[in-house]
């Protein structure tokens, strides 16, 4: 089923690198909505290509058109599809891909799964670019979430070895947050970071890092037990941004390394009586439910796989070892331009299950 | 939709810690296997409790009756129905805890989801005696799995700040772990793992730690592209485990610090002129699809939530502040009994991309 | 996936009819809700077998157990699971049918695709017998759709010749059925049904009718475009029972007879200023969707395929003709049983719709 | 969801009546499939409107652009999107229908769902027109299926009164069904249907019909139990179709009629040993499973609901009566261009059928 996602409203993403497009429809968003399509496009705008050396040079606007789902400037309850024509296509860059598999890129097994009939053009339907139609769905729905009080936020908590302040997990600092091309609430550490990222350019290579997200004002009790805990279905959507490679929650893998009794965070009432914990390590998230708390999460994002340095491959063609020199345009890093990227994934994710608490709403004694 | 798993087959999870019982409905596994119950109990053994003081001392034999989709000792094409009747359930250990939520678990996030109505005794329907069915429903696929060549293994990486050997992430040891209680390959450090564990015991405190899981033999092109890749359903699958906090593949978090010409796997020909990596830093998986190296990946697990030394918390009923004491069986330390439980989740989400991967197999031009 | 019903909620259903027992799980109702048990045996017993002559002589007292699901006599919010033990069972006489399939049976098909493997006893996970846990779900959700308005009646319409009263569309009659064996609106059709069911018996052959189903208090608007429209929901869920053949909303095939100005139904208001038809020949959903009015459905059953009189069939194991002398306990007609059935299934269909259009409540611009 | 189809594969329906356009995402096709398309141009050209006058006068070539999932004329895995552009729209045909509900149509219903907000022009996504994307995604389903041996095929069986031959239901006569407007088997009953039509036309009415379907070259065993048989697929997406009020399978409702002893079908072994029946009253399924037998069925088709005498409906801006005579193009009788709408949708219910039985193809002992 690949490219859906949701069990309470659908998303699905469609297109390939090279195709003459790529979009997205989305099926059970609320009728009467007004999006802000200006302020959608400047969102969209943080996860664009040909921003500046630190990224591809591949120049795309990303200009898209709404095709269905909109009436009088509302959505109407009908699936919105939105759709972005590939322009900046330079096909003849991937020439021999098919035979000489990218280190580190889905070309092989792809080439595999689809018995040598996929389109390998600029990664096709694995590409990067598939992201912005995960930026137009999502953007939508961050404005939806934020009408209910739910904000996502997100910023680079490190490239390589620098590491910008991470969130305060009781009140993560979203307003603090720098507007330019590398998100971090730390200009300097950003300063740094871009250097590191104009260091790997430079010497035909490519770098990594990890994203941190915070999400406000979930309704305490939002995710459901066992497989559809925030957890899950957080990751489930998370994993479908190329190159990220882990994920985790609260304190996350550092959690392995403690005491229950330096773990737990204790309960206590807050000045207006509501139950809150004196400490966040638990992430916002028990159970799989949320507890009122911020939710916070980090992902691993690897270093872009393209990179410029020649590397050893295969050519399937003659059964050989071959040296492969890419071509095309890649970022030295990917993870500035993931960043609004994971906020909009996390807005399907949180979305869904905040439709999945809609149903309890009116349950039982009522 | 919560206690259910998989698109290709359904695995529904029922039960409550003091219910009458727990179990799980399978629906969708292949007519005509034959499922070796003896194999299962042994494999049900390793995850039951009571075996000895690093664990909780609730006894249960976890015996398991099979209530339907057998048929003369063969799966028979209908739901395959498992159930273990509860039998050492101690609830007054639990009174209270509606009152005053146990810090670090879902019981307060629970006693809003569900106003009240939850049923909090031993976690209810939230307790890691759930991971029970899990086991079973697992325990039989890990066995059709084998059948198809695909072997699932996992071993404690760690137990706080003791760590055990890692896998060799192109020839994972399986024939090398440890048969004991802690599954390890170093059986030193499972020395040192349980004078960790037994220490947090008697400091009537609890301790957390990473478990390393491999898969080999996963057919190339497994997994499907964007939100049904390896990683999005292993993930989902995998936080349906309680006390789960972060999941990596390959190497992980650790790829953010790296360049990409440090993290890409090279390709080569093996000697029988198969396509291989001559590392695996990927963990068997690019772009949601299996690369045909063994995948790995490693889960975080935290210190018991339940610990017995004195909690700060909130009393729901008065609006106060209050301390708890917890009473009840608890282990110290989770991460061995979940060893079992991290393998047979892993085959559910194995199997159901195996299915997925079977719908491709008389695909187009055949 | 087989016998999983609901994308809102699930429905599990497990069980052969000569395995220890059948069963259902459901995920998904609602935590407070305080089911009538004593009113559930009750509605079970209405489907049970060995009542009398006109159906079939397995006695099953139908007495079930409930596994989870339960705390004090509530729904806790975890899934509830229902079992009931198979006791009458006399395997003995389904000797031979995996050999020489019934004529009309889904013995033959189901061997093919289970190669062989199939349970064929008393028709396995086929049997009419598993429609008893559909009355188990359905009959808890009858029970929480009442308490929104909802409510679900059936009725036989037909058995062979001899027709009941229809309902009346505007205001089905429910308080008017009979509480007999055979539940119509007019009395003296039921004992011409009676006496039509008890020839076919005498006879050794069987016979078919049709139930109608109506459905009031829908909220306005309940249903989804295109997929996910009533008759959809309904169709997917009904034709999960047995022997139906057909399906039919409002005027149904009659419909394709008529002009559109015989056909359309005039709106206007009521004394209560809401939109009402003056008719209602679209049985209450338009497009899908819920107009308001009550929802009015026809199901065909066809006539028992068991029946005592010698057919003609296949030896699969000679590669030769064989007739066939049926043993065992079959009704000469499953209408009067099936009435229940038809309830129960319709408010597992509705019920599911009812929490789509959930999600719709905070929609937007509230 | 509503606008989803499929477990297996999925097929996303999007697009209004007067929005930029209608299209279609189908994510799961098999790469290296080959899609004539001046094939599926052709099979589109049979629900275009426009055609003559027996149809609506709306003229839409219905020409489509592929905007992704192609790479060298062969599907490449990844999700195909398919579009129309909305051309000939008069959307002041449809002022004041929000006002005044069109009786049978969505109008009502969906003006409360969306709260207003619905987009009415025209039908919006309720509007036949959504049947092009249903033609587009199963006309291309239709070419894969024929490359398994599957046919299907499907013919007016009546229009009122009016009644064509029926199929063979042991062999379908595919081959001598007419080419034009009017797909029949007796011409010159195609003639008195077009006869009809015209009249009702003429009279500012409509009329409806019966459309028969028939597939052939299923593999035994198709299908599942219980909720995801073969009928409840299919009527789950039959009823995704507008106008249609009833579907029925083999007998269907003339089953209720018979005995056992009538509607039984015995089996026999064929000239090439194979098992089959010797009449085909069950329609080539049994419990919801592939006979080998055709699959038959019909479905009824209500009279169009927009009809251009003056009609009884409500003023929801006034709260009173009113007379509502419709502008706009219609189809005095929707039969002829549904019959390949059903073909379209008949291929998608199987495809997903079909994937779901290559699930079943690696199981077990082999």
């Amino acid at each position: 089923m690949a490219s859906v996602f949701g069990q309470n409203f659908k998303v699905s993403v469609f297109g390939q690198s090279h195709a003459p497009g790529i979009g997205v429809v989305v099926d059970g968003l609320p009728a009467g909505f007004a999006p802000d399509m200006e302020r959608l496009r400047a969102f969209m705008r943080r996860r664009q290509p040909g921003q500046n050396l630190l990224g591809t040079q591949r120049r795309e606007a990303d200009l898209f058109d709404v095709l269905s789902g909109l009436a009088e400037g509302r959505l109407c309850g009908a699936p919105l599809c939105m759709f972005i024509k590939n322009i900046d296509k330079r096909s003849s860059d991937y020439q021999g891909l098919k035979q000489t598999p990218r280190p580190g890129h889905s070309d092989y097994p792809a080439s595999v799964k689809y018995k040598g009939f996929g389109d390998a053009a600029g990664g096709g339907h694995f590409s990067g670019r598939l992201t912005a139609p995960l930026c137009m769905a999502g953007g939508i729905v961050l404005q939806i979430l934020e009408e209910k009080g739910i904000q996502v936020g997100a910023h680079i908590q490190s490239v390589g070895e620098v590491d910008d302040t991470p969130f305060d997990p009781m009140a993560p600092q979203f307003d603090a947050l720098s507007k330019g091309y590398l998100r971090v609430l730390d200009e300097e550490a950003g300063e740094r970071m871009a250097k590191l990222i104009d260091d790997a350019r430079l010497e035909l290579d490519s770098v990594g890092g990890i994203i941190e997200c915070a999400v406000t004002g979930l309704p305490v009790g939002l995710g459901q037990p066992m497989f559809d805990g925030i957890e899950n279905v957080m990751a489930k959507a998370i994993f479908g941004i190329p190159a990220i490679r882990g994920i985790e929650f609260g304190s996350g893998f550092a959690a392995s390394k403690m005491r229950g009794s330096q773990h737990n965070d204790s309960y206590t009432f807050d000045e207006n009586g509501r139950v809150v914990t004196v400490s966040n390590r638990h992430g916002g998230v028990l159970g799989g439910l949320a507890t009122g708390m911020p939710l916070i999460f980090r992902v691993s994002v690897k270093p872009t796989a393209s990179i410029f340095l020649p590397q050893q491959t295969v050519d399937l063609s003659t059964g050989k070892n071959a040296e492969l020199s890419l071509k095309g345009r890649h970022d030295p890093c990917i993870v500035p331009r993931a960043v609004p990227v994971v906020e909009a994934v996390a807005a399907l994710a949180i979305y869904d299950l905040y439709l999945d608490i809609l149903k309890e709403k009116s349950y039982g004694t009522e």
